[in-house]
């Protein structure tokens, strides 16, 4: 998922506050928010126009550190491979901005915060949050910038859906959104994995209500095991299968091993090291609270629900690209294709390419060349057209 | 998965010990076990040549409760609605019998047996268990009834690869194998799930290394996080659209509730109601140490990469039928396409059908029109040729 040998170098994740008590944010759900801290990167230069602006969101899991590295050039931000000099997004033009999502554990003012009447952070405390609420802030991050409006927005996944969001809900501001692998609107079967995600968290006798963050351990069992499941959705079955087929750990062992009963049940096949390794490495870098908000914040996510909407996309100065991967089973093709019946009905100008990919719902975090191809042109005609 | 209009009446679980002390079961692994005590049913009447048995595996969660009822007649077994007068598996011409399966937890023995050297449960004490023991103790079940051999052996899922190892370890003794929705072998995928079933059982506080029988609560939050992740692979997305959708628990309840900030995340939309269901019931009626042993031996299941298989499938007496469902993605047509290629290649004769159902992997269980009429043919064809 990323390149040791990506372009860009040292970045540098910058803080602001963009709301404070006497401005709070207000929320969809008409509750207030105050203070709210946005962690954030950019790359690249803005134009003396303010018009260069490619706005990254990240998907359920990513964070604001897109590219380049925090002074360890092994370890590069989670989109290395698509963005710096001469790449899809080119920092040579474009100034590129990404921000930790609001609700978030990287930076960004999320259930781990301070909540100011307490003292104490958040926890379940922390307001319901939803897609419009992220773009409320990404605007608001982008006014602090001096920035009137981005030239495109882009993300994969929830990413996507906050491109989406963005449009409908300023139609007049958005010239380009790139949705990749992206929904409009989870299936049952993508509510039932985040249910079950939900349930290994909230079921943790560590989780407390929420209320773990001054306990030795959170809820770490229910987030590896919600991360666990969240990989298998990741990844197509064939990906599986190239990757990891029914290779053993240690074909050498014994099966089973007669001293050690219990041994057996632990990690055998490949996939089970592998699966176990992302359970794990995520305990480090992400909080259980912010993984509930997200996750029913996708499942709640259906803006073509609203019957304002056909209306409302008829004022769109978007123009949409669409990418979906023909072995992505989290958000597949069809997911797309809804997407571009309903702006096309209205009239909105779409493009929809489903590429060709092994590697599932992953592949856009990928250097597939066809898909970067597809983000770089998309990209470019913003520019020219500008 | 069960009719309250069944056609058997009130049927009856008999017990029988079948190993001791003296002339202990040797399994694959060179183990002995000692006594293995199984559950199992019958329906129909055995014919004077005892050549009418029709054999009834179960798969991973069954039991030997296979038809009629236990006295209350709305509670019927799970496969009640394929087995009675007149139905496919008709207990007017066939002696049906279901046995719970070796390392089972509805009366055969298992994990929560008694270990005759502690005097206590065997917990992950209890050996390692192969699909070949389970046919082994098959075999024996039938001998203490007088019976050579089946006529038939027929199982879904789990159930069908018992079958599948029936014929390739007694090649003379199969005349029919029947194996619905089943595998040769798992891919990384079906592992992967395995492996997260047996993290969540394992990593539960209350598992205590298997040994939870005398503890107020077992791993309950595991055993149900297993059962949950199962059931999303057991239906089709199709099936999880057609039977939830996006409907709601209650669409007037308010999204989010500002009053109750946890309950937001508990259940929502049907699918979470009906998948928290599943995993709740669950517990009831069965041993997580029985899901960990009867999981990794079907992960280790792959009776066609034995060497001496193909000529040994040459000596095979069996006829085959492969049924699979379109819509399965647990084991999906393609897992029977590699098995009828196996049989085919060594001259084995295989019937493989693909039949239309919406309702993936689960179908094995359902009153599918096409699919029992296939089941109903092979099995008479069976009979006239006997």
């Amino acid at each position: 998922m990323t390149t040791a040998d990506g372009p860009l170098g040292l970045v540098e994740t910058q803080r602001v506050v963009l709301f404070e008590e006497g401005s709070p944010l207000v929320l969809a759900s008409g509750r207030e928010l105050a203070p709210v801290e946005v962690a954030f990167e950019t790359y690249g230069t803005l134009s003396p126009e303010r018009d260069n602006v490619v706005f990254l969101c990240h998907a359920l899991t990513g964070d604001a550190h897109a590219a380049g590295h925090h002074g360890d050039s092994s370890e590069r931000g989670w989109w290395d491979n698509i963005i710096g000099p001469g790449r899809p997004v080119d920092t040579d033009r474009y100034f590129v901005v990404c921000p930790n999502l609001l609700g978030g554990c990287q930076g960004t003012t999320g259930p781990a915060s301070t909540d100011p009447r307490t003292g104490k952070p958040y926890g379940l405390r922390f307001p319901a949050i939803t897609v419009k609420d992220l773009v409320a802030v990404h605007r608001a991050l982008l006014s602090h910038l001096g920035i009137e409006r981005p030239m495109a927005v882009l993300g994969g996944s929830l990413g996507g859906m906050q491109a989406l969001q963005w449009a409908l809900d300023y139609p007049t501001e958005v010239p380009g959104a790139a949705m990749v692998c992206a929904t409009s609107r989870l299936t049952a079967q993508n509510i039932a994995f985040s249910a079950v995600a939900r349930e290994a968290i909230m079921r943790d006798p560590d989780f407390n209500g929420g209320d773990f963050y001054d306990q030795e351990k959170g809820p770490e069992l229910g987030l590896a095991l919600a991360r666990m499941t969240a990989h298998i959705t990741y990844l197509s079955e064939e990906a599986m299968r190239q990757k990891f087929g029914r290779r053993r750990q240690d074909p050498s062992a014994p099966t089973p091993d007669p001293d050690a009963p219990e041994s057996d049940f632990e990690v055998d096949f490949e996939v089970e090291s592998y699966l176990r390794h992302q359970g794990t490495a995520f305990l480090d870098r992400f909080d259980a609270n912010t993984y509930l908000y997200f996750s029913r914040m996708m499942d709640r996510f259906d803006p073509f629900a609203d019957n304002q909407v056909f209306e409302r996309l008829k004022t769109l100065v978007t123009r949409f690209l669409l990418v979906s991967f023909d072995t992505d089973w989290r958000f597949d093709s069809s997911h797309s294709r809804v997407i571009q019946r309903q702006l096309a009905r209205a009239g909105v100008p779409v493009s929809f390419r489903e590429i060709e990919s092994p590697w599932g719902h992953d592949s856009f975090l990928l250097e597939v060349p066809e898909y970067h191809r597809t983000v770089d042109t998309f990209l470019d005609s913003l520019w020219r057209e500008r």
